[in-house]
């Protein structure tokens, strides 16, 4: 292995910084290509992906049936069309492929991101119910586009001098029987609310899982004051919990959903009585992103299915999350937790935090950050025993080092 | 030419309204391939373009250096990895290519679309100002994401029972020595603003050009008062007025811009003063869409050079708005307007131009509708003498006959 950055990597990243704004880049790190769930940077360095680009890659890289639905389009000339003014079939294949992992009764709308699948879904919500305050939940994270923005509520420099719309604060609850499970009830008898909004599993705010009783509550609540509940799956869906849908371990539905990330295109999937049934409420010149990533989307639910990925989550989330359990209490590790392949491991202080990092990335190791003093951990779908137990091992090493 | 649409269009349509949203599709019409200005549908019936996507296909379709591109990653196992966490030369290359058509001093932040891009836009003036009322133009649209459609003005269904943020609007004029050129220094005086924002030429409003002396005099006013000027030139970018940017043939230059559909990514592009500087205040998950089409959009901006496309926009729109002038004022037409080969033409009823953009499509030939009662001509920068004289000769033939 060089050293990283390397000469290559050097340039590159001294021409972002000059000529871009310097966003939330984590490591000096500039992706070359991969396979499987390893990442290998322009000078040649590999690195084993605990990250997946936050959700992002699901069948890690280099993947055959990427790799074939990529070919196939190599050769067709219209790229950039979706959503609007023409039609394509590309659109109707993930229509029929997504929905068939969707409640019954379900429709979708195709978008750009998770920031607009957000959008999208609360402006579902709006038009059935009028533009008033909604209710979301503390250290949530759901986009950055203003109206999204408005329900975030992570890092401070995320949303400073930034306008926001109506809005009520609940906390988001992770232990059964917490005093505060109820606070959402108050707000819906004294207010007329447009919908309520949350996460299952908070990702920006530090993998914090949701206790099933709090997500059970806002469910009762949103049907008592026929209001619609809003689950925001951009991260957790399609497959990283070890379920197509982090609701799915819940025992609840969602009035509408909003996902991404996995998925390749954004997507508001809702129960067809928020159809707005009218044209041109919701529209995009590149709804869907473009015709090769609804095909890719297509194909990952289809791999998903076919290689039953579902259930190496589970299996492999198991020892990972075994493994770290081992751990946790020592070293200034204060907890451990989540579902299915997304992990989060919380330390005492934020500067351990970024010190572990730091040190698991000079082992080439990639994890990622998550709220004020954990890692989050979300590997590909497809990642093997031996790729977890490397995984472990790097991590062992590293923790229990002062 | 078979029926339209034909057998495979119409299944298709069926799938994706039984399961979408049915959202702005103007034409019965399933893309499937396409070259340079011609769409090919999934039936084998061919559609001479005139809209190239709103813009979002500058070079037409098939075209060689896009086919280039695209073979090169279909060999590339990374995809979909972008503008957070990791770094990747992609970005790196678009980021010279774009700042070098764009006024010194400027820097970037890539995004995933055109509203993305003016949502993103207007976190940079807020940020600097404040989360003051801001000022924008009746009439205008900026995106659908809830900040972007809060200076949106164009049709009531678009905003109907959603939140806004707090705006001024005033009217776009199009007419030198208007009077109410100097309407935003009332405001300017009275209000604290955080921003001025406008289009150079309304697209969805109907390609209606502003006076040079509307944009001077707003240039001066943000001077005066010390409030950014953003340009929304997420249609008009690029080279589809015959320069690469609107703001060209005004004499001015925007404090903070807006650009997507041609340049096949979202983008925010600033004078270096609104830079953030502390990192997270922006950030995307897919900033800058996927490697694939930061790629190309850096290959579109050389292929404009090399093959003088501007030249080519300026004098095939000369054609094309002097073949369509000679018919204004007759046949309910009541106006023709435009920029390069950005071209509206005006009918005295809204009844009156869906018939005869229904007449255009049943002759082959593609165009969209834009604001009440006009259609838009934006066929891609690559079109031909040939191409124009087909478009105009049929135009002719159907706004003549009544």
């Amino acid at each position: 292995m060089g050293k990283i950055p390397g000469t290559k990597a050097k340039k590159i990243i001294d021409v972002i910084k000059r000529n871009s704004y310097d966003s939330t880049y984590v490591y000096p790190l500039v992706v070359a290509d991969g396979h499987d769930c390893m990442i290998k940077d322009v000078d040649g360095n590999e690195f084993l992906d605990f990250t997946s680009n936050i959700g992002s890659s699901p069948l890690g890289y280099r993947h055959p049936d990427i790799l074939e639905v990529r070919a196939k389009y190599g050769e067709i000339g219209m790229f950039k069309i979706a959503g609007q003014d023409f039609y394509c079939e590309e659109h109707a294949q993930l229509s029929k492929t997504l929905l068939s992992v969707l409640p019954a009764n379900f429709k979708l709308f195709l978008c750009n991101s998770g920031t607009e699948a957000v959008e999208n879904s609360i402006k579902l919500a709006y038009r059935k119910m009028g533009p008033h305050p909604a209710i979301s939940c503390i250290d949530a994270f759901h986009g950055r586009t203003l109206g999204a923005l408005t329900f975030t509520y992570s890092k401070s420099e995320q949303k400073q001098n930034f306008p926001e719309f109506a809005v009520k604060r609940i906390k988001f609850c992770t232990t059964e029987n917490d005093p505060e499970i109820n606070a959402a009830e108050k707000l819906l008898k004294e207010n007329k609310i447009a919908f309520i909004i949350t996460e299952l599993i908070q990702g920006e705010g530090g993998y914090n899982v949701a206790s099933k009783q709090f997500i059970r509550t806002l469910r009762k609540l949103a049907n008592k004051y026929s209001v619609p509940l809003i689950l925001d799956e951009v991260q957790t869906g399609l497959g990283h919990t070890g379920k197509w849908w982090a609701f799915e371990h819940f025992g609840v539905k969602p009035d509408i959903m909003s996902a991404a990330k996995a998925l390749q295109v954004g997507a508001s999937v809702y129960d067809k009585k928020f159809d707005p049934r009218k044209r041109g409420v919701l529209s995009s010149t590149w709804g869907g992103g473009d015709r090769i990533n609804m095909a890719i989307a297509t194909r990952i639910i289809k791999v998903i299915k076919r290689d039953k990925l579902l259930e190496n989550v589970t299996k492999m989330g198991q020892t990972l999350k075994k493994g770290l359990t081992e751990i946790s209490g020592k070293h200034g590790i204060t907890n451990v937790r989540g579902l299915g392949l997304m992990i989060g491991i919380e330390f005492d202080l934020a500067k351990k935090r970024d010190k572990k990092m730091n040190e698991l990335f000079k082992r080439n190791l990639l994890v990622l950050p998550a709220g004020k003093k954990s890692i989050r951990l979300i590997p590909p779908l497809v990642i093997t025993k031996e790729q977890i137990e490397q995984g472990l091992t790097i991590m062992n090493e590293v923790f229990s080092r002062n």
